[in-house]
């Protein structure tokens, strides 16, 4: 039995190489992409026994999702779809400042996701469901899935996390408010950014007010990411702020899933919010400077890579 | 003006590299693809003024069909769809004798192509217009395309080629002769292997009677692709049969495209019927021994190279 | 519960790049090696549930051993020994037709198994031990392991299947008689090449009576390599002899492993021994098509991909 | 017709990769260069109809120079000179901070450009002339052929630009300054770095008083570069500076090129100074922070990456 | 006969691409390693008739470490042992800011050294022996033949010149600190980080103590280094400092040992104290500006390189 | 002392990668090529003392150069002109059959070389000076440097050998044969493939007669070539034939190169003339089978890779 159940697209990663216009690019380097299958490698490489739930097509695409999945640890409760083709995602790195990510994930197989394709099991027996604010905008059948999820995981007494993760390229901010604020009511641990916090309780929110006043739609425990500035929380009515730690920006993508990772491992391990911060902030700053959506996340052991020498023989 | 107008789908190319299941490839080379936009490629090499006529999303891999195009001296007639991605082509070597294509283009730019997209003063000024069996197999507008481009021939005394290209990923059998039947009896010039030729006149017919049968079809110029065998040709009531050339086939993909090509180009010079089959032939062997749909194609002068020693210096 | 487990070393592998002497290549490819593994690997793909049982050490290859091989749906049951570096092979493709392999695995973890790390409940609850001559030349440890493993299989009855494999680089013909005789005593399924053969039963043994000579040692099953010209076999009194699959020769290594994958296969599927023949060779005619020791290994719908047209589109 | 007109040699260009000396490097990268063809893809991105004239030799290098132009969408108008090779630019990235280049153009296809090879009646029907110091200096041919360009433009009123461009290797100062004196006296709108503005006028002049000093040979639009901290301008009587945009300098090569493409788009938009001047330091800040000469030159909606977030999805 | 002999092993050096876990490298880069090697390229560089002495085995590594030896310059007296294997050194960039080493060096031919393959004359010959405190740690026959050439050159009254390079995966503390210290007391020339000085004089000695302590074990010339802060020596009685030389760092490794060839070039060419550090300061800020662990090492005309402009054309 | 002497042009070697037209390679393999270098390479890999001498260029390539050489164990001769370049040849795979190479060497370097340049005890005291038919044809200066060399091996009773190696890039064969023909007159072994023999002797002599013939102008010792047939001697009066070796042919170039320096190391081990042309055959034979123009080259104990398996380990 897992700790952690997690549901959502997975999809092929093609990242040109260098920086410039994708289409100077030679080749496009492959790899795998998707919030919470980031997650789910995260907290695997963290030693939490983790499931995570999708669809993929028969293909090549599919296939090296759920072997990539697999081979970093992560059970994968996948169904292939032989219907329709495994999403794309395509990464171009504009300028050393900008990436500018695109993709091809229209009718996917992982957008036709149905809630039979849960593992109902493995939800209840889970100390935590992880979601993301993705996943309800890939189709009426994947938003349905979620809410079903959502809906097993209460009734079970499993605690809910949801990590907001607003994709301006699949839906507009009105739209997303209106799918995501049902789903936060049931929600125990809320990740968000500023811009994110606020899309769900208004614009005119302070920035000191936004977390109680995401705690007042639902969530006790709310996590606030500020970037290269570190995070912070309020539980209950404490708050909380993680340290900065400084790193080289290799690449800015998969911070905040390494960083729900790093949390929900502390949270399960019981730590105390201030650890819960500092393992989660550690995870993003780790991720950040390797290249790869995932690739850099830290075992338990690495985690003290930023404390470290520069040369280690 | 051009001497031929070309009208079909052009996609972004993803190949796997080295040989084995494409998951294993660490970067997919990056290039571009497309039956017609090759033969545009093949013309302009060999010296024809030629039009490819498409629509592309507006995104780097739209931008890099424009720009290979324009920079093989086709000339580009294209709308930018903003509205949808640009088709993508997916190649695997699976073992060393056998390669997979796969697409993401279903809802692409290129299939959205509408009538009102092609440049009619450039058809009526052309000499030929070619065409393949893969466009209208697109989607109804793609196929609403197909057929006023041939009105617009047919009503200007242009003659009509056409490369059955059939593509058992994009529709089954009956319903492409269907398509394709009333199409092929405004044809003047017809290219087919030998499966496609039956595709449209039964199965029972026996190879010898393959090319008059297509041309009880309607055009009057036939040509059989019988693969490293060479090809042949029906011209009115007489027969002719391409010498073979033997080349070591580093990449399948792109001979009848190239073909085509050549086909066209000793056509509009006014040259024999063997002296097509002859060009033609030597196109599509060339373009078998270079990686690449189409970028081994010959210029004029590069026609000879299957003659030549194994080094020039 | 697993069908079949399998024991060995598994390995970092580094492969030169291009043709000509290692030591000109800018860089060595990286992944992973081990004849037991390999089959482990291809007996997944073909749908059987298989253990691999071996150790690793505390490192980056150990850590991509481990994720390659889940990856592929070995379920892996491996010790991480922090004591010892994982193993490494070296591969280069000196000119065209010749490969050198070299290890670097004295002191390996691999070679430092101890009968301990075995999983005796799987295999007394699988259908098929299979073990490879390469293990029992690692080290005592490693004799002592495979002798283990042997003797729980026996008593449970469950039947044990042996790749004589034979590596000049690891023990002289003599050793390797000596040592790898009394285990065959207890194996039901022995695969050999011609001269593997011979190092069991004697130099002077006529090729027509090997499979007899080594049938009398104890395995009741023999199956004889022949590279590229197939592979026969002798079941208790009854010869067979496999098709032979023409195919390019793209990497050598690695059919053998395919094909003990392939025969084992259909052997726990009850097939008949020309099946048990015509799919191994179909699997090792596959893998020598493909670049890499396993990556070309089919899936059972790709065991077809011999009798296919070369693009598939 | 288009509205710029630029005459100059375009080369091969081979960049090695990595940082270290050429030497080491596996493969050198294969693209284009060229300051005046680098100017004229900046123009056509902004969406400036532009001509590039000059000479390529009968090889790969000049089949490449042209369709790189082509696919940029540039209007090629160039010879091909079967008696010599197209130009080779080789550039090492010594160290971090330190890139060398080096030239094989002696005798080169694009140094033996000729009056004849111009194209008069675009000139004559363009808005502006552009030109560097550069081609002067590579033989008495281009000399005459860029002195001929200018009384072209002159005596049609087409405006002239020149980029002073000195480049040590090919010259000396004092040769260069009495070669591009006379031109300059020509000249309407002239980009000049402070050295180079000092070559022209004097050592001795003060910063401040320079671009009137420059004013005093003839042009009427004097603009000075100072590298990362932007540009200014003096316009007949009054005096511009430019914002200062921080980007991570990725690649330094190129940045005075693309300021030339995006002020001269302005200048024919006829923006004012100010929008001219931070138009092309946008152009130069963007093409510093990607890879190569000329790929990170801006199309006009790019100009704005500059103010933007780190990830657009 | 050379100037400096130096005494050590060199290794196949395989580095993993990009940032992140080396396991996600899809290749290694092939270069060579070693301290001693590495300081003797740069010797020769810098025009310093140089030999080194070691051991390789009979296989592409060991022929990959002489030819790149001899290629740089330096005078390879090296013994090919057919009994073991070169030495492998893995380098992976863990993050940005963290690079990890890890060795196949156990039982390796370098470190099968012994004191017959010294080249005694070539020692008596020198004006410098030098040495680091890596070799001793290798086995006990390294141990012997550096006690053996300190003695020859001591005995001979040539200069012996010791970098400490302690390296924590070899030995503990305490065994290097029991091995070094006698061998310092024959040193005339000693380099030392501060750590690496504090092992030979014990934890409290304070900073401003720490030459003048290792001094009196023997030394008369104390070298300290303090990474990207420069270096300090105290030669008998007086103390020197070196510049700063800011750059960005590339690649830390080989710091120390391009630092001592700068130093003992100065030393050889009998330059004052202040210049062996200026050039040995920069000879250590050149090569973390270039990747690789000695690549990047200057000649005597590319000292200069830390003052240039950022394009030399 | 050196036992073969050699003169020539080495150059910076850019191979396209991949297969077809080069200006579709995303990049270019650097290497070094020359045919009197890679002859020395080939000799010291057969344990043949040898030095080269030629004129390289103050830059990377010619740095290139000299490191490659000595890195194989070639004793360099080379002047470093700092007004010149060194040559670049650049080569090209057209298709799976044809290469095309073509030079950057007008006025380089190498072809620079003046008789000053050689170094006369060298060739005074070697057993052979090996020159070729390439050298000649640079310039006036090298046409006298091998002149002057011819007339110190001479008069030092040194053998001269020469192969004949017409470059149609370099010179037309009238010129060719007049500036080779007297050269001839004093050689004492002469390498040709048959059309350069004709090209000495005329078109009309037979096949069988031109060994004869070219014998009459000065050589005793005449081979002739006859690509993957092998080749055959005339030695005094007596024919000899070599043996065929059956490779696959990954690279034509060089072959020749190589069976000269086969063919010279038997002739100094005093070997009979089937001997010679077997080792010199075999070499030939194991360089196309491998990547690039050099590096397939064998040490003596890799003359039996042909007659090897497939696999060794
Ligand atoms: N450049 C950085 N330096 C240090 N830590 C970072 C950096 N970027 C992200 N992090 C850490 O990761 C967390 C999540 O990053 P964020 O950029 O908000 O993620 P995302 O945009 O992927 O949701 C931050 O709150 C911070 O703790
Ligand atoms: N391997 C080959 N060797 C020589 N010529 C070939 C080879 N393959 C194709 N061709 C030539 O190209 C033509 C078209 O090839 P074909 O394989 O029929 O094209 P496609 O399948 O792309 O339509 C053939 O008729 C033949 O003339
Ligand atoms: N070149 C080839 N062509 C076709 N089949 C092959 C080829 N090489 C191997 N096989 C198949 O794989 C089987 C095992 O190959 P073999 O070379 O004996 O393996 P190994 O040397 O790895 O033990 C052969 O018996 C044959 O069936
Ligand atoms: N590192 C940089 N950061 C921001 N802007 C830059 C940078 N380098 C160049 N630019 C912009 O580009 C312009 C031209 O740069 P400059 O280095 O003078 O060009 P070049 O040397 O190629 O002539 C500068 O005036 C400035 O506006
Ligand atoms: N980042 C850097 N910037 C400038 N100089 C450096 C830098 N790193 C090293 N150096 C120079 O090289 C010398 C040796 O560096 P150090 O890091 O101590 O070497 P190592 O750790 O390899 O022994 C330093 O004393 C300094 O002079
Ligand atoms: N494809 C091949 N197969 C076997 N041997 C070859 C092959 N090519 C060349 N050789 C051997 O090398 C020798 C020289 O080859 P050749 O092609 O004549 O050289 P080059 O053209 O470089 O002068 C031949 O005489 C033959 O012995």
């Amino acid at each position: 039995m897992v700790d952690v159940v997690t549901v959502g697209e997975a999809m092929g990663r093609l990242s040109s190489q260098g920086i410039g216009p994708l289409r100077h690019s030679a080749a496009l380097d492959l790899g795998t992409a998707g919030a919470e299958s980031n997650t789910a490698i995260g907290l695997a490489r963290l030693g939490v026994p983790v499931q995570w739930v999708g669809r993929v097509g028969d293909d090549e695409f599919g296939r090296l999702v759920i072997s990539t999945l697999r081979g970093e640890g992560v059970q994968v409760h996948a169904s292939v779809d032989s219907s329709a083709r495994t999403g794309l995602l395509v990464r171009e790195r504009r300028t050393a400042a900008v990436t500018r990510v695109s993709y091809y994930r229209d009718g996917s197989a992982g957008s036709r996701l149905v809630p039979a394709d849960l593992d109902e099991d493995a939800i209840r027996g889970a100390e935590v469901l992880h979601l993301t604010g993705i996943t309800p905008a890939l189709s009426p059948t994947t938003h349905a899935t979620v809410t079903a999820a959502v809906e097993i995981a209460t009734s079970a007494g499993v605690a809910v996390s949801f990590d907001v993760n607003y994709r301006s390229t699949l839906w507009d901010p009105i739209c997303a408010a209106e799918a995501i604020r049902p789903l936060v009511a049931s929600v125990d641990l809320l990740f968000a950014g500023l811009s994110e916090a606020r899309l769900l309780v208004g614009e005119h929110v302070a920035d000191e007010d936004l977390a109680a006043a995401v705690q007042a739609l639902g969530p006790s425990h709310v996590v606030l990411k500020h970037g290269r500035l570190g995070a912070s929380s309020r539980v209950d009515g404490d708050a909380f702020t993680s340290g900065t730690f400084v790193v080289t920006e290799v690449d800015p993508i998969g911070a905040g899933d390494a960083f729900a990772a790093g949390y929900l491992s502390e949270w399960l391990a019981g730590a105390d919010p201030a650890a819960m911060l500092d393992t989660a902030a550690r995870c993003g700053a780790l991720v950040v400077s390797v290249d790869g959506d995932w690739e850099g996340q830290p075992t338990r052991s690495e985690l003290t890579l930023l404390d470290a020498d520069d040369v280690h023989r």
